[in-house]
């Protein structure tokens, strides 16, 4: 019998899901490493769709057939089927086991084989940012879940087991930590301020303009202040909003043109490219807080977390993100 | 000019080094990478002492020659020296950066060409954490620093750069962020039961034995109820020690054999074996604390940190521990 369980360390306090089932799942790469001639079958392309779960909402092209495909994740690492018979249970050390609860999708975000964003077009892109947003949509009215992160994993180096272009929605009953840390902070700094923290982060990256990588109209993209890998990048729209699915249609192109100018001036400096894409929102409880910014945090993987980071809780940069804007400003 | 500047996000509280300087510093692995036929000649091998500062401290062997050499880091992401003229800032937003403090040394754990602590005679490796306890003396009486971290990259998954068994040491000025996580927890389960916290985890899996990998003499050795990766182990005296650098001569021996008979145990398992090994010890100003224990965590890398780690601040770990303790038992 395989164990799905949400672990607490009692020590640390981190939050491990244990699932066993995922270790089943297909990998490009692995078939690749492994030196195997031939690919399986991607189960993401336009015709194979019978290798994956049907599909829980989709975008038609003009020709009627799917654009963008939503699908729930085949090797989820959380799910809301009744997992065993697992009970709640804390240890008498505060050590506690969770059925992994909540919900695992994936944007199929292409019907032909690419493996990036900049091979679709920018109105494709914009049909992807939309299905994000329907998917937050339909589960911000859900009572099971609290929060939902989206992201994409590009290239072996950022976790990546498929290739075709893809990304993953994964909402759960609780706010992950690190949401929980950000959301505590920008309220903290509200309350003292009587502003958004995100807001005025834009405005003193605008007037320094140190760290700036686009400055385009509704959205503000800049290398982070205290970025974790060489590279790393966020996203923000210019005017505060806390939730990414209250997004207009008009943005959605706007921010698919910048996703795939800054994704394509990455690609020059880093080669080959891996990255994490993560979205930001705020939780579906809270419709308009005034103290959180949904945001992308995009991730570039150039180094490799080693023991001082994995020992400290710190990160070492090789690269200054002032250093990293000029590159990625230089046309 | 490189920056080189330990700075903190104003919204996550996120630590980063920003460390220039380490950019230029030699890989093996980039080398292997590349395709060069030839390594670069090995810094740490004897005969090469020249490539390497001069050493802080030897430990000789019965021909005299040095069996364990400690030198400072060539490319240290920290340092005591003068750094430029950075004063430390904090902006409006309560982004700050301080020039980084703190001292870098490698142990050069053998005068051999060798890669892992299995090549080594039990008798060597005790020699290594002799050092070890010995660096840490030494800077336990140091007031510019409060806590030291020491730990092992093993393979090119691990953040490894070079290949030659070594390991390293890293003295703060603070105590970074996991082990203040760690202490703090502690010390309130201290307080609350007035029981050492890991005491009583030794306690719990030395009964249950479900995730119980070595049980020898002054050392226990489990898999880490919530580990990161699989086959994440825990090695801690089974007797309450808050320091390492309190640790016996007779035990240095017992601990080195457990130490390698782990590690050859997962290298039939995971082949090639990467990992990290991260000794957790006590901060200098705290001699003889009860709800503290220092403990060797040993983490494998098998598989990559993807959008769903860097986005939640959770981890997912396909493979259970007790899975996993059951793999290393068997003999």
């Amino acid at each position: 019998m395989t164990i799905s369980e949400l672990r607490t360390d009692p020590i640390s306090g981190r939050q491990v899901l244990i699932a066993e089932d995922r270790a089943g799942r297909p990998s490009d790469f692995a078939a690749q490493e492994l030196g195997r001639g031939e690919q399986t079958e991607c189960p993401f392309c336009a015709g194979h769709e019978c290798l994956t779960p049907e599909a829980l909402f989709e975008f038609a092209g003009a020709s009627g057939e799917w654009q963008v495909r939503v699908v729930p994740n085949k090797y989820p690492a959380v799910s809301m089927e009744q997992q065993s018979s697992l009970q709640p249970r804390t240890s008498a050390l505060g050590a506690t086991a969770q059925p992994p609860e909540g919900v695992h999708e994936v944007f199929i975000e292409s019907p032909r084989h690419v493996q990036d964003i900049t091979e679709l077009s920018s109105v494709e892109l914009a049909l992807v940012l939309r299905a994000y947003r329907e998917r937050l949509r339909f589960w911000s009215t859900d009572e099971c879940v609290q929060h939902a992160t989206i992201f994409k994993n590009v290239g072996v180096a950022a976790g990546a087991s498929l290739e075709h272009v893809h990304s993953q929605l994964l909402a759960l009953p609780n706010i992950p930590p690190m949401l929980a840390a950000e959301m505590e902070s920008s309220q903290r700094y509200y309350a003292d301020k009587k502003v958004c923290v995100f807001c005025q982060l834009i405005e003193e990256e605008l007037t320094h303009r140190q760290r700036l990588v686009v400055d385009a109209g509704s959205f503000v993209a800049f290398c982070a202040y205290a970025g974790r890998q060489p590279f790393e990048t966020w996203i923000l729209p210019r005017k505060h909003s806390a939730r990414f699915d209250h997004l207009s249609d008009e943005d959605t192109v706007a921010l698919a043109e910048i996703l795939q100018q800054i994704v394509g001036r990455l690609q020059a400096q880093l080669s080959p490219l891996s990255y994490n894409l993560i979205l930001h929102t705020a939780p579906f409880s809270q419709r308009h807080v005034a103290s959180y910014h949904w945001h992308f945090e995009l991730v570039p993987r150039s180094t490799t977390l080693a023991g001082f980071e994995w020992g400290t809780g710190m990160f070492i940069n090789p690269l200054s993100p002032e250093r990293a804007a000029g590159r990625l400003c230089v046309e």
